[in-house]
């Protein structure tokens, strides 16, 4: 899939392409940087033997324990032709299987952005980072803790369309409470797909609402181009332990028979939906993924998968969550090298943080789940920047503190260049013992691109800082949130495409009553 | 020498042994971790061909271009007898003379406490944490930032010594500005001994007074003891590029001579002491570090030290050094993988930051630094927890936030359990599809050793955060520092021996005018 040709969205013209081209010549362009191409080695904290020791049992797992598809017959009926031994709601995978289903996933897949320059390619040694996605509150801070509205919503996408290091849009980058249940996945795509030209995820709240996503799709890249092509990855959590849902399979489904993406995802708090130790977790995390990706599969070989995992510890005194703890480090390390033996794309999460403030605990988790994101393997990283308090809050200061960061995690993966230049013999000879390189001619040549170089962080002398205002980073990073705001201007589109999306979504929203549960 | 003796520091009774055993059973004993033992396998940035380019380079710049010893007769005449080239000042080493005269350097060393509880392995899979180093400025939050005393300096000995996960006491934790230059050295040192059990450095601005250092020693260790085991473990900074002063190198040569440990460590802001360049700044560090560490088999075969490498880059707009970079990421794991190739203990920095303040930059650059620490195969980590500003300040509550966080890397550094309990099939049996496992019996017999967890950070519920005061991690921080500074006990001593070190202090003192440049 990795030759698919280039999607025609946004250079079809259905109406007014004179004016689609002066819209597209006045709009300014933001830099987004290519995905990574790893060049580095992966860390890997199993060894062969605790690998077969996990494929081992998660393969008992699917045959002894079985996995539940709940108020889905048609699974259980798919199950049952596959060879699976179905009882009640239950299906016993015999050993081997789930893994055979497999092997029709491909390794790696294209997603297609509208602006084909923003494309990504998922799995192999490419990794895309996503934002945080789910949250209900938003914080800022001027305006606190508060519900997130649409507006809200908004603002984080044009914030992810102007992040140089933040490859894909993402999908509920925060949970527009102001827009009825049943409608705001229009609203949510009709703000990805005008005022981002990256790359999004679709809805997965109900199966009809996974329709509507591929519809919409349609009239952005065209039928035939959506039939053949992947131009959302969207994110199927599994009820651990070991449970799959009638919504989430029902929007797998609409997905995989349309070529579409999915993320399948187990989603655990360790020692809660899982056991409390890094070894149970990951044979339970191998046994979800299979089944779940099997099952895609027998919805439509070839549907583009990813092997997700969510996965996070528990506070066993509170109960609450904890992230980017050394636990869930293990377990996502270990995750990846399962993945790869599978050759699926790998996802984790990245930016995790239990912080209620865009603080010191915030960044010490947070850098430290990215940096495992990286070194693991991780294709597709969802929260990868926005995420506080345990995903409850998308916050516009931890946006861009993380988006900035996401920088260093692609030039550390560029790995060490070794040509002639950059041995800089000529330039230890030049300077000598005692001397100085700002000058010379190697620095002069090479200094504008040898450091990565943050956007937001203070480097100033103590002085300079303090007469400035001794301001800390999240007065930093709500500064930059201001200033990107006031530069942003919306990717051009074709305007036929606008209208008809426009009209799509509002005889949607017309044909159903409002529902806020 | 890993099966040296233990210290019999503290049993031995110069006078008042019934006291002496008195305040033993008095005193409260601070819990310690061991140091970590890696059970996980190491980041390696290089394959072969690059490092084997950059040992070719680096033998290249010790023969062609060659190393300044400054002002330092001696040292000249000890290289000109081991086989170099010695013009002026500069030492021409023939290729491969240094890496051989290397050979008889320890692979691994034991670093002695006066409590044996807390001996530290140096080399091999051991990691040591130590505190900041150096800076002239303390902060917290009550105080603001402001020139260190000794009242400060005291305070991080009893911070560190009541700090689980940090193993050594450190050096010059701060400068404690308000004692005379040629003095405080005496002050520093006797504060590790006494208000602390945990192994210490020792001074390194004057040979002079690394003599007093190894003299005080010879009072708590006992001089047959001293002459024969490793006390202390020194800074030896070189002066990047391939320059080493009298002073370093004669507070080396009295380390040496006396089986004392030093950590040879090129001193690099990258583009201002080395090439612009990841691969040419690891060609100079090691060919100082081969320099420096033959040098100290020169002054004694067999002496203890460590290959050093303190390396930043610099952000080329402002000239500020910059930290817990990519590129300083991959000079440690660059230089981590050239150590173990010369089979030399590897030190390097963690909790490395630019920010003026203990918030999320700071946060963010440390974590980096210090999971790159424990990946790269740093044996001994220098300013693992309370650095800020670049070095400039000793930070309080950044102390203890940097604290906590070395637990998350000792708990990912025990690897993976794999056992049979571990593997908790059992449990995955009980709970099956859609239960939850905080009930079940795996659950409840592991789950108080299973997940790591902090002595800081937050997990409540937000509503419980809120309602306490809504404080960041610098607050929680401030009220940990004033709540471990309430419960410190000095461990107990033998009283001849505190009697001994207060007379050689006292006599030092009035033997010399005070100096305060």
């Amino acid at each position: 899939m990795t030759d698919a040709p280039t999607a025609r969205a946004g250079r079809r013209s259905r109406s007014g392409g004179g004016a689609a081209r002066r819209a597209e010549r006045s709009a300014v362009s933001f830099e987004t940087a290519k995905f990574i191409e790893r060049n580095i080695p992966l860390f890997e904290v199993l060894n062969e033997e605790a690998l077969e020791i996990i494929e081992y049992n998660a393969e008992t797992v699917l045959e002894e324990i079985g996995v539940n598809f709940v108020n889905n017959p048609g699974a259980l009926e798919r199950w049952r032709q596959a060879g699976a031994d179905v009882q009640g709601e239950r299906a016993h995978i015999p050993r081997g299987l789930a893994r055979q289903l497999c092997k029709t996933a491909p390794s790696k897949f294209t997603q297609f952005a509208r602006n084909p320059a923003r494309n990504v390619e998922i799995g192999g040694n490419s990794l895309v980072f996503a934002p945080v996605y789910g949250p209900p509150f938003v914080r800022d801070v001027k305006g606190g803790r508060r519900y997130a509205t649409m507006a809200d919503f908004e603002k984080f996408v044009k914030l992810a369309y102007m992040s140089k290091w933040l490859h894909h849009s993402g999908g509920t980058v925060c949970e527009p409470t102001d827009v009825p249940v049943n409608k705001r996945h229009l609203d949510m795509l009709m703000a990805h797909m005008t005022l981002s030209d990256k790359p999004f995820m679709g809805s997965v709240t109900e199966p009809s609402r996974a329709c509507d996503s591929v519809e919409m799709c349609e009239i952005l890249f065209g039928r035939d181009f959506v039939q053949e092509n992947t131009v959302m990855t969207s994110l199927i959590n599994i009820n651990s332990p070991l449970t799959f849902d009638d919504v989430m399979m029902g929007a797998l489904e609409v997905y995989a028979q349309n070529m579409q993406a999915c993320i399948v995802s187990p989603f655990i708090v360790g020692g809660a939906m899982a056991p409390v130790s890094v070894a149970g977790t990951l044979t339970q995390v191998l046994a979800e993924v299979l089944a779940g990706i099997a099952y895609s599969q027998l919805c439509r070989p070839g549907a583009p998968v990813i092997f997700g995992a969510f996965v996070t510890s528990i506070d066993m005194n509170s109960g609450a969550p904890t992230f980017g703890t050394p636990e869930a480090s293990h377990i996502t390390y270990g995750a990846g090298q399962l993945a790869r033996r599978l050759n699926l794309p790998f996802r984790s999460s990245g930016g995790f943080c239990g912080s209620k403030l865009p603080d010191a605990q915030a960044a010490y988790e947070s850098a430290n789940s990215l940096n495992m994101g990286l070194l693991s393997g991780v294709n597709f990283m969802l929260h990868s920047c926005g995420w506080l308090e345990g995903g409850l809050v998308a916050d516009f200061e931890k946006f861009v503190m993380d988006a900035d960061q996401l920088g260093t995690l692609h030039k550390f993966a560029e790995g060490v260049n070794m040509d002639a230049d950059a041995q800089a013999m000529g330039a230890i000879r030049e300077v000598g013992p005692g001397g100085h390189y700002l000058g010379c001619a190697h620095t002069q040549s090479n200094f504008k691109s040898a450091f990565w170089r943050t956007e937001l962080f203070d480097y100033k002398p103590f002085e300079t800082w303090d007469e400035e205002g001794a301001r800390d980073t999240r007065v930093l990073a709500s500064e930059r949130v201001e200033r990107m705001m006031a530069q942003y201007q919306q990717p051009a589109m074709d305007p036929g495409i606008t209208e008809a999306l426009h009209a799509y979504v509002a005889n949607k929203k017309a044909s159903m009553p409002d529902a806020f549960m």
